[in-house]
């Protein structure tokens, strides 16, 4: 009985935490190990179960990386990178588009509904929800059909969050002709967020955070401010593919998003305890 | 870490139950000492809210024994008692309704609405929600302004759980003409859950449930269908104050309500327990 | 039947009042004489019935001086006044919660509900609507319970009216951690009146209206403009228990209400007269 | 004051039948002396602007004898009859149809709305409302376009009556074709009341109802129930123009129509007398 | 099949119209010989009910020239002109409103009712939708019943267009006092093609359009601004009655109405050429 | 001119037919041929385009051979049949479903929304939406991941048709686990029009309809009754892959779907040609 009454006190203690994201939009991306391992994605799922119970809005993107070279040796097709993105010719975007819309997306559904959200699969290709070009901006040359997004249409999302369905949206972004672009997840993520006005973004990683030294752990750095965030690129501290996510929240909180965060996905129940306990994990940007 | 971890794993063994509970009502009659311990009535209203929060729509029916009796004893009234019930004259009715609705009612309401709860207090005066007539069928003789319930009118109730406010209801009853009625609180909640169609009527009293043997806390009932339920009272093995709790989970059950419970209002966070956890606890009655 | 056309002419009479009030709200502080004579008291909530039925939206806000008093004597609490202001204990604001709550409140809608008013009973502290302080700019000195309005949140108003329901309120406010406060009615009123934008704030009073020689009804003052009323009370014409009255409708004319009204309550259904015929009675104080 | 005082006194007493008429639909037919004395016309009118201000919802059926007469004399063009019915040619019924639609309803419509009544004018071809068919059940022989109402579509009228509007209606069918028909306004009353499923169907007539010997005032017969009045048609008691009227309030009983009233339209203000007294004044024809 | 094939393309030739007019409102001026010509009418009704079933709102007024004339005729009513206005008596605005409402709208409601739109007929008398005065501005002289169109309530049309009705609107306006007035049936279309911010405005007309000679066909102007029609006017190359039509188009397009029209009405589905085909045809008026 | 006139008659030859399916669903199986000729699927969209602009809401339902076989030979997957059907193992499975999902689906719904339907890509995992079980009623043996529906859940349909998108639908069932099964496109189609009530169901085939000689195309069948065509099955003079075909449209009609069609999908607009025009076209099947 004394465990019981325990368990009573914990959901108690969540309470305040329900309180403050009732009704809110919390748009989490979700990628890296959190996709291949089994046991981590479907504890990613019982925790957007939750929060849809508790009365939360959530939106999930989802990246693909790993099924996609799978994908793309099966077919046998070689492909190059110039500067971390993949040159992406029609025929490999045609790969791509299968894996993450036919492959990932699909399982992700699959196994939300198994767990009883009402969840529904979309590409940003439905209603033309995410308009998108080929990538120049972010991207320095052009690599084929690695698209930036142009404009995100939000009213397709808006009618599946009031009629209670959990969106999961891959990764692909359309132009107004019908050509598909592969987009990199995390600045689809923080599109979408600043498209919802959503409470929150959080985008769940491979590592404890942004580390002041990625070979010590014990740097993690817990809140940043958007104008330190971008001193810390141009210093060289934060690199790789830790820059796109940095500026999917910097996208994110510049259109009314008021907290964001990159957070370890290869603990269990992150978002929760993210959400519902005092101590914030991994690395908070604010603006 | 990992206590947090533990936490979110609490959460999430809570998530079928929050599936089960999704947008109905439960009515909990709230008496006894919960009414007087001031840590075991926040720790009913924290249950409460989390209901809220969690998407169910409770019902509060409250008592009054002692803050009545406190009362008369200020104004020196004296009162006799008839099998239990208390001879109400018209002097004493008033000094009851000021007690449960002046009193009690605006204490629950005030300590409800500061953890959070949009709470609005209630009694069967409203709206002439709660009509009333003296009690005969139950009460035998002539009692002066103990009623019984004639009816209940929903409308009111589901106007305000429509706003997502929690009623809190005083349990005075009114005629036609306007005259109070006091009505024992444990039939008017279960006269609210008949008309409301609740899903569940909580019962929270002082003792661990329905006893075989009133000293012996080892033979209590977990479950009893409605016909064993009166053929305990022909045994007179329930007795007393226990025969109107029985009474009124029989009235709801009649009505459409799928499970009544008759629950230990001495235990923290009782409401949560019985909802949320496999341990049901106290005696539940079935059809 | 000459007598019944003379009838249906006089109702034909009233129609141009109809169409003018038709969906506006009117706010009837209702309180003095008119609450202890029953007559009085059924002829002002037919008054309100009749508004009622002719789409017109009344909210009442009741007093309760007599009956206060009367409750404090039967617990042998004695209590002083400061500056008109009774100094309220926690103990004393107890009384007083139960008096208005338990008492006066529930009388009213008592008696409104048997005349076919769907009324229901509020207090400030139910959803918080009458959020409340220590009166310090009113009283001047600290005088215990006694509070001022800090703010009106017209949602649970809003959706009684809205549902059709008539709210009848006491003027019992709180503040965010529950404590109650004993507030002046008449400002209670004016400010119900300026949240919820009525068309009409009306005071019932003992008097004829205000009268520029106390001892001369026939100096009654029909009209004032806001200005001419603050002058007045600073040369001391308007004093005493008519300055929150007078103030009331400032408030009240400062935030939208078209029209505010201190009448005589002793009279038989004055609110009617007011309102259906072209002889204003009483003092109409406007912008 | 005293007579103020008395008015407020009647307004008082029609309270409890605007409660039992509060949100009803009322249909009156609106014919004979009631149309062409002008004073009538208004008095009729400023009634059915009381009855829309106290929440009751009046629909209109309009005749037009006189002034159809009047029409076809200008044009020259005789016509003949044949057991009270005029023998109807295309080129008569376009004068009819001119006379009730472009005449009389336009006039009704402009005198209502000049008193402040939301009237828009209608006819049985707006939307097909009312489809007829050549006479021949009710009328024996053929009688060109003399119509019968085969069926009324309520939807245009309630979605009328759901913006607040007061349909006023000339009596003109049509066929799926598009032909008009004139049909006798009483029946036309009666079907509306029977589609509309009114509370109350009033016809207006030059009589003080249905009277035992027709010269003898004091023989009005107060109540008749269905078979005691086709008992009194087969007796030949009742005959003429009253046997329309008595078989509208027929058909109007027969689908759920409360009550039904054959009234003297000469009297000022019979409709509110029938409505907001005791006294019920003309004949009342009952299930 | 070839031919079938054929219609095929044709109806999907249509579709990008169809999009670009999905749920906008189109003002038709319906007058001159498509009103005698029974083939025409049927044929401006059909398109019609093809807008109507694309999802075109298209609301229709009414002229009535040689339907009055013909009536005043038969009634041997004589009238003088002033510039081009009837000089008109309150006798003769009677016949004027009977042609209008009695005969020209309501056979227009019968026949589109007949092809499947759901017509109503309508006035500017009916919840005194067009408020007009004694035409001084545009007339210059006091012509008796010669209104101009003081203000449109576009409630009553939207209501209707709400519910999916086709409104047919006879060019009557009212004063406040309920008197008639006759006004210009292309002024009225103009000033409620800018009261419902329609999409566009359509005035079919006797001639191919704006002529710069209008001895010469081949003279037609297709396209003109604002600026340019009121220089024309000056010149007297636009004169007579393409005055108001002009003056219409001015009214409209000044209060956001997109495009106006003047459009030859003898031709065959002149409305649908204009709005599915890219060959425009007429004169359009733009800002 | 004169073929401008002629295009405006076809428009409104096309009239009574909108009037008849305004507002209806018709489910459209679209596969064969028409899936793989680029020209053929641009014609089905277009004719979808219409339908959605004259108010039908089409729901579309694609099959997947071609596509299906071309990427099992990319990976170099065999897979051997039984009775038509492919045995289909979890791999074999995986590789379908990113066939008609990542492919087929994607690329219907870019380039219907290219054409300016406002078009969203669904599968039957989607919500749940179509529950399947290993096929054994329709299949006689297990043959691996190939399913047969269960049941339909219609309501992610109906608010995807409310909100107005047009759904586009991959055969791809679900079991309660998150098993995915393929299921015959013809027979989903059938399931999801009866789940609909749809009005009308088409299945787009490449023959002609139903011949009686399948050599012979004179010998087409144009009408069957359901009890007919079951009889032609057990005749086996329909056979193959045009028996799952008939089951569907029996399927359908059995749940209140009025009309069900077979038509030649390899024909420019057939959809239109059979809604729009009296000759139908292909083989109707009803009850």
């Amino acid at each position: 009985m004394k465990e019981l009454i325990e368990k009573a006190d914990i959901l108690i203690e969540a309470l305040p935490y329900m309180r403050e994201f009732s009704n809110k939009t919390v748009v989490i991306k979700y990628g890296g190990n959190a996709m291949v391992n089994k046991d981590l994605m479907a504890s990613v799922l019982e925790d957007v179960t939750l929060l849809k119970y508790v009365g939360v809005n959530p939106v999930i993107v989802h990246g693909g990386g790993p099924v996609i070279s799978n994908n793309l040796e099966q077919y046998e097709l070689e492909t190059d990178f110039h500067k971390g993105f993949r040159i992406t010719s029609q025929e490999v975007m045609q790969v791509v588009e299968k894996a993450l819309i036919g492959e990932v997306n699909t399982n992700l559904v699959s196994l939300a509904n198994s767990l009883g959200i009402k969840a529904v699969g979309l590409s940003g290709k439905d209603n033309q929800m995410i308009l998108a070009q080929k990538c120049e901006m972010d991207c320095e040359v052009e690599l084929g059909y690695v698209g930036e997004v142009d404009e995100v249409d939000p009213t397709l999302l808006n009618s599946m969050i009031d009629s209670n369905y959990v969106p999961i949206v891959a990764p692909v972004g359309t132009d107004k002709e019908g050509n598909s672009y592969n987009i990199n997840a995390d600045l689809v993520a923080g599109e979408i967020a600043a498209a919802l006005e959503a409470e929150k973004l959080m985008l769940l990683t491979n590592t404890e955070g942004i580390l002041e030294d990625p070979e010590d752990k014990s740097t993690l750095i817990s809140r940043l401010k958007i104008a330190e965030a971008k001193q810390k690129i141009e210093d060289e501290i934060i690199v790789g593919g830790m820059i796109p996510k940095v500026n999917a929240c910097i996208t994110a909180l510049e259109k009314d998003v008021n907290r964001t965060h990159i957070l370890d996905g290869r603990l269990d129940h992150s978002i929760l305890l993210e959400i519902f306990t005092d101590k914030g994990i991994g690395t908070m940007i604010t603006k």
